[in-house]
């Protein structure tokens, strides 16, 4: 397998720690998303992915898009640990986290939309930082209070051992930790983060361990 | 079931079409976006969803959060008519598109967002539809130069029967015509639309249709 990657993109983070909790080896193809207006919208890459979004994941004649995409994958084609629990009840409940994260924080917060917001509505430094921890805060604050109230809740998001919910929180816990994001108010989140960073899949698939991490 | 929605929900749109084609009946629950600040902000609408959005699916004991993850549970616990193809690359390829739109489309474009650039960043009502159109036309046609070009667009998305990704599309181009996006680039999108508009369930399912519609 291959993966297209850049190495602080968070839905590329997604699919390492996939790969890597699953124990698949891939090549990995840097994308650089900012070098030369951005490698992810070159002819090249559009080859291999139109959209122009990072990752893509090659596996043999396949071309598999979307971070959840991929994940939901791998999970059918390579089902052993599992990244989702054994009735469709609880799958929908770790389901929905992921997607809370990535349907309802991340977008807002990536680097299209941040681009757009300095160049096209002129907006300061202050507000576009301003925007992105609204976002996030509001994000984390939901999402701190429904974990601690949870039975489900364990080491990780759900239970002892890593769901497809902390595939998409720890990257974006990552972020936010970039962005100076105050992470006192969530102590469930920061100690399922904690608990991640000492997961070997984790630690492997983390930005600063990338081929192209600067 | 009991589905709690508002009739111009992108989100709750994909839930309803869902049960539609799953030939399922369901109690509607209006969740007005907009009354009284939004009653989905609630302390009532927040004991059955903490995260304060629209749709939720209870099924029995079950509290469904998230339009996708409740896609997936339906598709789980009543199989036909299928909403994803047989194969994993197949499924992938369908829930990459949903994703495209549920990701990279809808969140940038939804309530919250819009009232966010016009109160806090004060961005003028023209630079807001302008913030609009800008996601759905590039989101729309990156889709319309993958779907024209590729063997697998039928009737709908895939094949000749609808799909999760037609659930999610649809919703879009509703969204997008509200808001007087020119849809003549995007022939293959609009012949997909046009198509739903005469299949009973997308029509069942429609805005202007739900108990709460305006």
């Amino acid at each position: 397998m291959k993966l297209y990657s850049y190495f602080r993109s968070s839905a590329s983070y997604r699919v390492r720690i996939a790969l890597n909790l699953k124990g698949l080896s891939y090549d990995y193809a840097a994308v650089h998303l900012l070098r030369g207006g951005g490698e992810q919208l070159t002819p090249e890459y559009r080859r291999v992915a139109p959209d122009g979004i990072v990752p893509a994941l090659v596996d043999g004649d396949l071309v598999l898009r979307q971070s959840l995409a991929i994940i939901e994958y791998l999970e059918e084609t390579h089902p052993h640990p599992p990244l989702l629990p054994g009735t469709p009840g609880e799958r929908a409940y770790v389901r929905a986290i992921a997607l809370q994260i990535a349907c309802e924080i991340h977008p807002l917060d990536n680097l299209r939309v941040l681009k757009y917001l300095k160049h096209e509505l002129g907006v300061t430094d202050e507000a576009k930082d301003a925007w992105y921890r609204h976002w996030v805060e509001n994000g984390f604050h939901v999402l701190e209070s429904m974990l601690a109230g949870d039975p489900r809740t364990g080491k990780f998001v759900y239970g002892d051992t890593p769901t497809m919910a902390d595939l998409a929180l720890i990257p974006q816990v990552f972020n936010a930790l970039r962005f100076q994001v105050d992470m006192q108010p969530y102590p469930t989140i920061q100690r399922i983060y904690d608990e991640a960073m000492r997961h070997d899949a984790f630690v492997r698939a983390a930005p600063e361990q990338q081929p192209d991490a600067q």
